[in-house]
């Protein structure tokens, strides 16, 4: 926007939606149906569920993307790819050099919270706007039951995503949003934290199929090895939407001169 | 190992092997041949390729593993899943506890230096054996080239296989180690350095199945947007090694501040 021309009519922002449930998951429809309140809305989303489908992008295949009208008045297209492919196939094949103001992302079935930023496909199309300078957002739910209550989200989740829009946000981030169930009862307001320490310990379900050959399905639980109060963990268990903002650079940053010490020694010896 | 009982007969370290090109693929042949000179060499890997899988699980279908006898003398399974579940399988029910001394990943065919790491199965492998605490290392061969050279890579990977083996490594680290293509000529040494700011600018070849169906081939080229000599593209470009600690840490932790503020005044709102 330009300053200080206050009387210039605004432009609809332009607000990209995707998610890894899949299209026809009604927690995009939730998200599509609040992202029309704040600007011309376009999807791109995965045909089918892409769930715990990390940072993946289709390199060894094809693609399809075919426009779909299950949304009304809203521009849609289904893809057979990953979520952060339909992030990438949106601005260079569907928007046309258009640049989107912020993308969205979700609202995933499940909690992203923590180390599952990681496997999250949801996070991965937020993260891929991000490495593509867009300020981008991915919301999940933490609740895993089937058909979970998603409307208690709606005014938090407009609430940020205007933020976002009117605001800005540091370059090359994405930022890690995560409701309450609602069973938690009411939400106690929105904490800006940092992804807690835990870890999945899976647990691997031998099975046999009709054929007598083994299989397995993997299960797991999730483990908290973090007491601080300014993480993601804390604020949910406290009944808080947790916001994280998250970078694509994985660098180590606090450990480059230890190792570079330590490497410099070895090619010494 | 314990310190003081120099005396005491040294047990073989436990090293796991995985890659995301598949089993069969020539890079993980050299790496387990490279591997079995340090230890006590298990291989988990996918049966088939998973380049581009970044840090996707298989939680949405059933996995397989099977035991194969293609390395010589050395436990191996292939596993239908992507390279992150290999190292989950391997950790709860190949190794029934046991837990690695290192975990290594590769030789990947093609650079996953800079942004690529995100999009990289071998560094998932890699990044999940550093989320459950084992010292890790994804190696990657920066030449595309068919049946590329890899031969003049070996000392370097025994070597920074050996260091890490021999003085550990920070905690939840894994290093992202990219070797320079032979035709570059002679490698100058290694570097330790930042993951370079860079992006891929995708092309999508649009083309038509026999059916006259429209589908798409993903394609791109690296952009580098960084000019800095800590890099490891500054280093490979300069016929270094490079070695980038990662973390799993996603946190922007330097936006912290900025953001909790400009999220209380909204609140406020």
């Amino acid at each position: 926007m330009v300053k200080g021309k206050k009387t210039a009519p605004k432009k609809k922002p332009l607000i990209l939606v995707s998610n890894d449930d899949g299209i026809s998951f009604y927690g995009i429809r939730l998200l599509v149906d609040i992202m029309k309140e704040l600007g011309e809305v376009v999807v791109v989303a995965p045909s089918g569920p892409q769930s715990g489908m990390g940072h993946a992008i289709t390199i060894g295949n094809t693609l399809r993307l075919e426009e779909t009208n299950i949304f009304k008045g809203v521009k849609a297209f289904e893809c057979s790819g990953t979520p952060a492919d339909c992030v990438k196939l949106a601005k260079d094949f569907v928007l046309k050099g258009r640049k989107p103001d912020l993308v969205v992302s979700g609202i995933n079935h499940g909690s992203n919270s923590s180390i599952s930023v990681l496997y999250s496909g949801t996070m991965s199309a937020a993260m891929e706007a991000a490495i593509e300078g867009m300020p981008s957002i991915g919301f999940s739910l933490c609740d895993y039951s089937p058909n979970a209550e998603m409307e208690h989200g709606r005014k938090f989740i407009k609430q940020i995503a205007k933020q976002v829009l009117e605001k800005g946000m540091p370059k090359g981030i994405a930022l890690n949003v995560n409701i309450p169930a609602k069973s938690k009862g009411k939400i106690k307001g929105i904490k800006v934290c940092r992804q807690a320490r835990a870890r999945w310990q899976e647990k691997f379900e031998e099975r046999r199929d009709p054929r007598g050959r083994r299989y397995f399905w993997m299960d797991g639980n999730f483990v908290s090895l973090d007491n601080g109060h300014d993480t993601d963990e804390w604020a949910l268990d406290n009944n808080y939407i947790s916001v994280v903002p998250c970078s694509f650079d994985m660098t180590a940053h606090e450990t480059l001169a230890e190792l570079n010490a330590s490497f410099s020694k070895m090619k010494k010896a």
